[in-house]
């Protein structure tokens, strides 16, 4: 078939060269393979190379001292070489059903495995990632059920005088149907963007397959960008391919709060959604549980359930009128009982001391809300796990 | 400020290997640089190597012979090391403005800048990006303009049996209008998919753009999969995350043409769509371009606009009723006379002598047809230019 093989020629041309090699060079190496018993191998063709090792966060847990204090790391892995020049390494366990993120070092030098096409970016580091299903990790992965549409979607903010993107979910049937849906708003942590719980939350598949399985409401879905002084992830704005950074302005002070109503005016002026409390949650992660909070009792007929992920709780960066009173908020906020105030937080967490003082406070006041706590710290694996528990208990 | 210094840690550890280099280390390094004279330097921290390449799409093109006959090739230039083992290019002369890509090569395996985060997968291979802007070339980047909303939408095909994912721009001011606008139907090429145009094509921006300038109609445009053995891209069905290949059963057979009326019939019932022959366009790259022309013949009252992008023309690679009677079909379906027949081309391009043949069929026949040529072959800058040329031509 000649066209077929002029287009793999076109094709592996066009990528400079490796072209060389696909042609008269080696089979491709395959990687990750997931092996029959459970355990991965991961292989890399540098036949130069003197030292390749692997880092990934499936990798065992060790302590180690630094200048701020002890930290727990997970030391890179040492590959194989074999004679052809492919270097390998095979866990020597299998690893449990997770969303898993790794990248390989060779000769000191971070590279990626490009044997396997599916990276993702974290902030401004891309790593490749592989998913082992089973257990909870299933409703990561994609089945054959219905799925929902994600939209990435430009409205615009009176406030902040721009329009900004945010990532809208509507469950299955929604379109084609006149039904009104209850809405949940998502938000992302410190260095995050709108694309941050699609991507890396895994968030679209997570809904899919819990209202496939019957266990949460159809909803719809809004992850805004939290960051106001960026109108849209990095490589979507006018400022170009910028390096995508942690550091931002104006992330925890106010602003994004203050104008968060118009993105709930938005929604509810062009989604079919139930636009009443009781047909709203509103959660985030780090940054976004600490926005959440903020938002739930500042507007307390807006939000009905209230979901803080490793929540920032108190941690803001330059005074705002948002801020002020916190008790007296919070207490007419739990006045009119939440449907859920639901907190989740890793042991290992750094933010786990003051989630601890916020549930004491709750506490002596006899705020009810729900809680959730579980090993690791402050990792994306917690951020996913926390939306397959909070997303059931919701609109219920 | 102790909470973000936290977060930076975190967000560094997560990373694995790099947060002792990040704590302790050196700067990292900027790559690429588009520097104040036009000029690009790219550079990688690599203290160990001893030859390190840079590949891409903009080194200068160099005839090779081949055991398949002559091809043009970019051979890799060769990068400097410093003393602190960070390796370095520039380019001799000022880059024109463009979508580049490229990647790295240290002792001879194959990498990726991961300075830039910016990356894009071209069928079964992921290439750094970056982008020139200005002339043609400023239509690829983003602007502060009013933008559309890109969907990934599922749709249900009765003749496949199956949910689909297709990727859906809708224009500016779609939502919170009751407007109806016209639908260009885009279509890949072999080994792209859904995702295929909107990335590489950066189809959503060029449209924001020449809407913007009043080059182009507020439109619409649907970029369907069109393998019929897959229902979305790699990673978003429930085969998992497996490598994405070019060869693909079922390509050129036949399905997709016939069922693709299925694709008319949805949008047409979900959107807000100038549901009429004159409110519809369809055009697509290589496979796409065959797609394209074998699907505006079939149905000649469905599309009022065809546009052939280094079109496959007749490269079917099993016979269908819908390639019989080819002639016959084009005569009817241009006895009624499309708005735009449009047919772009490269001169390098291996699909130049079948699309010269075809054109020279339309010419004995005295059907009218835009011809645009160009310089280079079956490549993706070729196809974002032709998409610039086409769509200010649409439902004028």
């Amino acid at each position: 078939m000649r066209l077929l093989a002029a287009l793999v020629l076109t094709a592996t041309f066009a990528a400079g060269a490796s072209a060389q090699e696909a042609l008269w060079g080696k089979a491709p190496v395959i990687s990750p393979e997931i092996n029959s018993d459970g355990t991965v191998s991961f292989r890399i063709d540098a036949p130069k190379a003197t030292e390749v090792k692997l880092t990934g966060d499936f990798l065992p847990v060790k302590k180690i001292d630094t200048p701020q204090g002890s930290i727990a790391v997970r030391p890179p892995a040492e590959l194989q070489r074999s004679s052809d020049g492919v270097w390998e390494y095979t866990t020597p366990q299998p690893l449990s059903p997770e969303l898993y993120s790794y990248s390989f070092i060779v000769d000191s030098m971070r590279t990626l495995d490009l044997a396997n096409v599916y990276i993702s970016r974290d902030v401004s580091t891309v790593n490749n990632i592989f998913l082992i299903p089973g257990e909870r990790a299933s409703l990561y992965a994609v089945h054959d059920v219905p799925h929902g549409n994600v939209s990435k979607v430009w409205y615009h903010s009176d406030g902040l005088g721009t329009d900004r993107r945010m990532t809208v979910y509507t469950p299955p049937g929604y379109n084609g149907s006149d039904r009104r849906y209850p809405v949940l708003y998502l938000l992302h942590g410190m260095g995050g963007d709108e694309n941050a719980w699609s991507e890396l939350g895994r968030a679209a598949y997570i809904l899919d397959n819990l209202i496939a399985a019957g266990k949460a409401e159809p909803m719809i879905v809004v992850m805004p960008n939290g960051n106001v002084s960026q109108t849209a992830a990095p490589g979507e704005t006018a400022d170009g391919f910028v390096p995508a950074t942690l550091k931002r302005p104006k992330t925890m002070e106010g602003t994004f709060e203050t104008y968060f109503p118009e993105i709930v005016a938005y929604v509810d002026s062009t989604y079919r959604t139930v636009a009443e409390k009781h047909g709203r949650a509103i959660a985030g992660l780090s940054m976004g549980g600490f926005h959440s909070l903020h938002i739930s009792k500042q507007y307390p007929d807006m939000f009905d359930y209230i979901g803080l992920f490793s929540a920032a709780i108190d941690h803001y960066t330059e005074h705002s009128e948002i801020y002020d009173d916190f008790e007296g908020k919070l207490d007419r906020q739990f006045e009119a009982v939440p449907a859920l105030y639901w907190i989740g937080i890793g042991k290992t967490d750094f933010l786990y001391p003051s989630n601890e003082k916020f549930r004491r406070h709750l506490d002596s006041k006899g705020h009810k809300y729900t809680y959730y706590e579980n090993e690791d710290g402050h990792i994306w694996r917690n951020w996913r796990i926390y939306l397959t528990e909070f997303v059931p208990l919701l609109f219920r």
